[in-house]
């Protein structure tokens, strides 16, 4: 290995001690970094059977080997942990410029057990690790925080969370980037750093040093070209963000309306898209992560008149379409305080989509409503919603504990639309016939970015699984041959800490592969590299197995799997869910109930967790 | 089979059909009745997997082959279905008047099964069920109901659910008796019927003959020494109801304080004690549930100027002693609000204990307290509190989930004093080295009711099963064994619906089986009576196995297992559990993950579950 990586930072919160290790490179050539090393740091580390909230969880940060090349899109990092919402294997992969940074101090990865008595922040310069005291900012939101702590530690960047996160609400995310709001939105990450008391994670280097690979020159060659094309080829993004994909994701029936019943409505898709947010003048500028040249973040004015987060595409589906709100002044309201308390506007979205159909339903059985009237379509609603869940506050102290645990402690299952507790993202699996399985069988539940399949049946191909061009989304041959091709690429693309968005702009496993070589100096093949990709997504199923789920796990949700849709482009029912699961676990070499089994497991040199 | 016993009324609510069946005498002398043959009819129904709050969730009622007899503390019936506090097999044991009515009508066991649209009542007659629409009680007080059905059908008996109950709150019981309050309270039995939007089981017969059984006469002869001696051997009970015996629990070092950490106080212990309620002159008179002679229920003046139940044993130690509150009016206003409600005083005492735990402590990490200030101690809390859990509103719908999820929810697990998700009953496993076992492995989770072993370490013996005398309660000789007689025993008294107290008064294992011999005309010896109690237990611990209970649910609290106890009688700690734990899944044959072996199942003639 002919690169400076591999550096790891233990904490124990605790007993305020910690420790520096480097890790083996056979260990990084196996699970190479990002999603895969923080997969295998936090398997190593967890004990058996606790639970989430418990100060023995690790959470732990980590960066790609190419943190810190010009890769384009390699400023990404990753956090894992023991998700407090689903039980499982949780992770989340976020953007900004937190781990650039991060990776100035000469760590590539932190992993955090323990938990501190009183509010503290962790400040990590390349001499180690610090515990301060955080006690006056108990209680701040994320903007505030993070502007505490850039102005304390100038050139820092701040990782931390609101009062949803303090406050243990089980959608809480840990947010960085201050009101550029790059979240690490999923599985309630925040509720593990408030569980530490730990409300914040600086990375506060002194120097800026370049980064040490095997041929600079060369990845900076291969880069460059690709750098240049992605704001052309993923232009749509560039111009309007991801919101700006809203109608173009309507056509194709992939946009979910009143909590999934609804394929289309009369509500005004325009109003909510990233189009009409530029043409309002709203739109300031563009936001770009790290060495990405797309810059699909959106700056507007918030309300206090200073400069932050335009809402996602996620966003204006899960607060807007989905409860039928076209009113775009209440989603951006609604999107900045979910930013400033730190809450995942995905869940949050799905479980407000529930209580309002429960509501129109009077399936909520005399549940009391904090004085919210939570009828479909109203802003005033969201924003108060919003508020009881940021907060911990009467009804929302039953919502923040997202959809599944909510909808069933009303007794009305049916409609609450997650797989293993992880609220559905916006992207209708009948839409696409490899998307319910993709979603059934992600780790950490429903989830379109550890899949992605969608985008094989749209417009990419994956030729080094021999996909050549994209997919019949409509079809039924090689849907499961799909699903495990494109979450092992995925499980890659997160290890390496590529954006996907990158996809669209040139990148390919290929590329990504020569740029690993070129910055490791490895020679590995394409074959390794999958296996690779296998191997890391067997680790967290391993994981999981270990905490009671299979196949009864895998599953979707009835409104999605034996409800036909109302209207809208796309199908009424997704394909034989069954007969698909079968298939995957054959490809998977799991037996028919979704386990791993040994001869797999020794096949990648999986370690006996289960 | 000789007697008049084993018809069966199976009614479907969401199809609005019933049906009649008469049971196997092969079954009925397997499972013989009340617990057993409500465990039977459950499992025989309960589809796989569902959730607790499912329509498709059995409830049964199921009396015994004594109901109806002159057999003392016959009157009984037992609930059974799959419990939402727990999500395992659950059942309550109930005394009262409803069981030897409901008898009249010819039934002996009621399952009911599906969700009626709106709140509907049935009501059962001699000819089967009838649904009746019920909207206009939804929102009633289990006293307002039971007064409305005991007028509209005069002789009549009504179990029903308050408005916990309609809300689904986790802790909600099935009520009898109207204002004498027996309930069904453990497990949460009050939000299945909720979900079912069943506010209430009317049996309505409207003759009242004597049940046909083997030999009247020596069954008679046999019962009516007994039923004399009873209320003279349990002269405490009869005086001073069950709060009667807390100042001699205490010098056993029985009775919590301070959720659990504590076995001795300051409180004034005299003050809520049943012989202080006697004196102060509030005591009216004695409630006797049907066929019983000690009267250990207490009438007292309730708010409203009527009679009603006064607070027993185990309502002034959870409302009272473990919360650090000898305010006796604060308690009996708690109790009347908690029965109006439909809500269990030992759920509500173990959940408020860990809140106002941790207040003290500062670890609810920023939870909303609805304006409550849940200090030890605090009558007023203590009021509120139930309040807000029984009508579900702020708070209240956190602490109504039961003390395992919320304690989970704020991420302090280590003081929830429960076994698989219910709340302890007010007796301590460190005052009687068998108890803890008996705990850790009922199949609804902490119950002292189904294990009772803690009455063999102080004054009764079980000759049957080679216990000559009452066992040394700190020595550490054949506890597990006594576990094993203890719970079967109780599995037979469960089932015949015979009042555990009886056992004070005479009533035996071989009195027990004589009298079923007398009704039914068996010739039962005692190991196949012994072997039908351990059919019984083995059953619902296979279906617990099917939802995923072993080894690891078969556990004791922290605050229990490693926390020494903070004064009093008893021992600091219980003794070594894993190793008895070990005992006992041998002599269960079960295997050491606490899984019943097909041998065993074999043996014991169970279906195949797992």
């Amino acid at each position: 290995m002919d690169i400076a990586y591999g550096k790891a930072l233990f904490v124990d919160l605790t007993t305020g001690t910690s420790k520096t290790e480097i890790l083996d490179e056979e260990v990084l050539r196996a699970y190479l970094g990002g999603s895969g090393i923080a997969a295998w740091l936090f398997s190593s580390l967890v004990p058996p059977g606790i639970d989430p909230l418990d100060p023995a969880n690790p959470l732990v940060f980590a960066l790609g080997p190419l943190c810190g090349t010009t890769a384009p899109t390699s400023g990404r990092h990753e956090l894992a942990t023991l998700s407090p919402l689903t039980g499982l294997f949780a992770e989340s992969d976020v953007g900004g410029a937190w781990g650039s940074v991060f990776r100035n101090t000469g760590y590539d990865f932190l992993a955090i057990v323990g938990a501190a008595k009183a509010p503290v922040a962790l400040v990590i310069t390349e001499t180690g690790a610090r515990v301060e005291d955080a006690g006056s900012l108990w209680g701040a939101d994320t903007f505030a925080t993070y502007d505490h702590y850039s102005e304390k530690y100038p050139g820092s960047e701040t990782a931390c969370i609101g009062i949803a996160g303090e406050r243990l609400v089980k959608i809480a995310c840990v947010s960085h980037d201050g009101r550029d709001a790059r979240m690490a939105g999923r599985c309630g990450l925040g509720a593990v750093m408030g569980s530490k008391k730990l409300k914040a994670v600086v990375a506060a280097p002194s120097t800026k040093a370049p980064r040490k690979i095997h041929d600079a020159a060369a990845l900076a060659e291969s880069a460059r070209e690709m750098a240049r094309n992605l704001p052309l080829r993923a232009e749509l993004m560039a111009k309007f963000g991801t919101a700006g994909t809203l109608k173009g994701a309507y056509t194709f029936g992939d946009v979910p309306f009143k909590n999934w019943a609804l394929g289309s409505t009369d509500i005004d898709l325009d109003a909510i898209s990233g189009q009409k947010l530029a043409e309002t003048g709203r739109l300031k500028k563009r936001f770009f992560c790290t060495m990405c040249s797309i810059g699909c973040g959106r700056v507007i004015e918030l309300s206090d008149g200073k400069l932050g987060a335009g809402a996602e595409y996620e966003t204006v589906c899960e607060l807007g379409a989905n409860l039928l709100i076209d009113d775009i002044e209440a989603i951006i309201t609604a999107n900045e305080k979910a930013n400033r308390y730190g809450i995942d506007t995905i869940s949050a979205g799905g479980v407000i989509g529930f209580l309002m159909e429960a509501y129109e339903k009077d399936q909520l059985n005399g549940l009391d409503l904090s004085g919210v009237v939570p009828a479909w379509g109203s802003g005033k609603a969201l924003i108060q919603l919003i508020d009881l869940i940021g907060t911990r506050t009467g009804l929302g102290v039953f919502l923040g504990e997202g959809v599944a645990r909510a909808s069933k402690s009303v007794g009305s299952p049916d409609y609450a639309v997650h797989v293993k507790g992880l609220e559905f993202p916006a992207h209708d699996p009948r839409a696409f016939n490899s998307l319910g399985l993709s979603y059934a069988t992600g780790n950490r539940g429903a989830c379109h970015l550890q899949g992605m399949t969608y985008s094989f049946e749209k417009s990419l191909s994956l030729p080094e699984r021999n996909f050549e061009k994209p997919q019949d989304r409509f079809g039924s041959d090689r849907k499961a041959e799909l699903v495990v091709a494109s979450q092992d690429f995925m499980s890659l693309l997160d290890s390496l800490k590529l954006c996907k968005f990158s996809l669209f702009g040139g990148n390919s496993a290929s590329v990504a592969l020569e740029w690993l070589n070129l910055a490791t100096g490895w020679n590995m093949g394409m074959e390794e590299f999958f296996r690779a990709g296998e191997r890391i997504f067997n680790l967290k199923r391993l994981y999981n197995s270990s905490r009671g789920a299979s196949r009864k796990d895998d599953c979707l949700p009835k409104r999605i799997l034996q409800e036909p849709k109302g209207g809208g482009a796309g199908q009424n029912l997704p394909p034989d869910f069954e007969a698909s699961l079968d298939d995957y676990y054959r490809l998977r070499g799991w037996t028919s109930d979704g386990i791993p089994t040994i001869a797999k497991m020794e096949e990648l040199d999986l370690p006996g967790i289960v």
